[in-house]
């Protein structure tokens, strides 16, 4: 048993995920570590902001320092001085990106790394090895992720080299203590949506990833999509919405019946100047927040929030001190974490319903 | 009594600097805070490092965030959350650097900021006004800083005007608690820095900066200023290297009877790539770093040392994460404070001279 549940209320599931590095407590929003560092952030201020899981990504790390240095560093705990559970993704979602993809086949995805030139052949097996020598306690299939607004045609084809490269990442996974998700795929398209879920959930993977949204898809579409996905998916195990997302995304998605959340939204933003709070977002680099004595969201906990006010963060950001990044990063993950917190302590109270209108004014949708 | 000698050994001193925001023990190395803050590392990152005072720019807070903004915070202490006890400096040392002084005359020094574009003048009795507004636990005179290889009649000139901003800004200074440290000046001529600092010998000050050095004069030249200062100044007042500097060069300096020290060596260093170890200095962005797992320094028992290696620091160098410069930047730190608090361990055991000798090869003079 990888996955327990522990409480439901509506849609909504309180679990706990069961890795090697610990127990994971669900509804979970995990941070993006994309090189193996979740940008200005130390493994330290990560836990202290809640964070029991992050994510990497294993051709991200391919690239640089290459797979060898993390295998000789003890792997990619050891290497990023992360104690705690840790998911690696395949790299298959790197084909929406420009620049990145050469050539996809049957056999894989061929990929060069737009600022070192190294170039890749990423196949089920070859994700398969990289990630069990990485030592991921989560590993992700290789999936092929059609860009939003993709033909029908191109849809259908991805889909069924998504549910093939499963069964061959299935067959070659052999890492023992490591858990392999896969990715549900099919675009907005209903029917291969329902296809693709239905062919992955006859596989016995250890959870499921909906992937191939937040790409650029209608807002209406991607909630559709997965209230069409939750269903299908086998109730015992763990729901992965990929790249996802805003408190409003995350609590939408978590009354829909999704567990995992992953997403670079609170640290890409702050590193932008955009700061989270309990009744939605604003910019730290206005020029009135020079003047603004409260703290960043003034119903916030967090070690910046008890420390620092908008006026100085912004003076940060005036005079060139990337502290302010690591400030507002660090508040918007605690905050992150505070709403998953919230809802896993609501799910098992029986009052997600109350907890989720009380969040509902946080964040924007699409960004 | 605002200062206190504890011990000799040989030239070097050990003391206590009496402060309202607490005792600050002898020699001190003090972080630069320009502009409020020390960039990339937090108060509580800089008090875990070993840091007991900082040092900010008067002026340079004038133009950000403005006086009257940290008066509404409650002060530089509340503004900048640092809770220990802090310099200011007068600004008069901006005028060796290029594109802001507009004007210099006996009035006083305007001053033009190539960020903003706001003009101030700066008299004496403006910068006595604005450190106590500030409430700095110690201000710095308004001094008149030639330029290093300036010709001998301006030197002459501004060692005059030193003196005479030096008796203004004594007359003008009321504020209880707020100690006011003199500034000789008089560049490398032996002569005319024995007139600045007999000068200023001569008036009631807490204290004696040794200002004009470390501006681009030959080394040979600073130490023999340094030495012929020092005897002609109060043996009972604490003395004041500005601007210095490396750990050589503090070295040498304690052992000539220097008590305090600031300098951006060790976090505009950290920021450059640049790593403090003691047996000298390297480059982390080399590419050889990025398979190196040792510490940065494998003698410093610093978090970061503690923590990370090199070849992760380089890493996230290469992959654009800000916090490989914070990393630096509190290693860099806390060695410098790791050295002056064993040089005053080891002049009041009597053993500094051993004590320099084992740190004799860290650090390069000049940079």
């Amino acid at each position: 048993m990888t996955f327990r549940l522990e409480g439901r209320d509506g849609g909504a599931r309180a679990g706990i995920l069961s890795t090697a590095h610990g127990e994971v407590p669900t509804p979970v929003f995990m941070p993006v570590a994309t090189a193996g560092s979740v940008r200005t952030l130390s493994p330290d201020e990560l836990q202290e902001a809640g964070s029991t899981c992050l994510i990497a990504n294993s051709w991200s790390l391919m690239v640089r320092p290459g797979v060898e240095h993390i295998e000789r560093s003890g792997g990619l705990h050891a290497f990023m001085r992360w104690p705690r559970a840790l998911f690696t993704d395949s790299g298959g979602f790197q084909t929406i990106k420009k620049g990145i993809l050469v050539k996809r086949s049957d056999e894989g995805l061929k990929f060069k790394s737009p600022t070192t030139g190294q170039v890749d052949m990423l196949t089920p097996e070859s994700v398969m090895d990289v990630q069990q020598r990485l030592g991921a306690d989560v590993a992700m299939v290789l999936d092929d992720c059609p860009s939003a607004g993709a033909a029908r045609g191109a849809v259908e084809e991805a889909t069924a080299r998504t549910a093939m490269w499963a069964r061959r990442c299935l067959d070659s996974h052999g890492r023992k203590g490591q858990l392999l998700f896969a990715i549900t795929q099919g675009g907005v398209f209903p029917d291969l949506r329902e296809r693709s879920t239905h062919e992955l959930a006859g596989m016995a993977f250890d959870g499921y990833g909906i992937g191939g949204l937040m790409i650029g898809e209608r807002v209406d579409d991607m909630r559709r999509t997965i209230e069409g996905s939750i269903g299908l998916l086998p109730v015992e195990k763990a729901r992965y919405l990929m790249g996802v997302g805003s408190p409003a995304e995350v609590l939408g998605a978590i009354a829909m019946g999704v567990d995992v959340f992953d997403s670079a939204f609170p640290t890409r933003g702050g590193r932008h100047g955009s700061v989270l709070t309990r009744t939605g977002k604003y910019d730290i680099t206005r020029g009135a927040m020079g003047r603004d004595a409260r703290p960043l969201d003034p119903g916030c906990r967090c070690r910046v929030c008890a420390g620092f006010d908008r006026a100085y963060v912004h003076h940060l950001w005036r005079t060139n001190d990337t502290r302010w990044m690591h400030l507002l990063s660090y508040h918007n993950v605690a905050l992150m974490q505070e709403l998953v917190r919230g809802a896993r302590e609501a799910v098992l109270a029986g009052r997600f319903g109350s907890f989720r209108e009380e969040w509902s004014r946080a964040g924007v949708p699409g960004q």
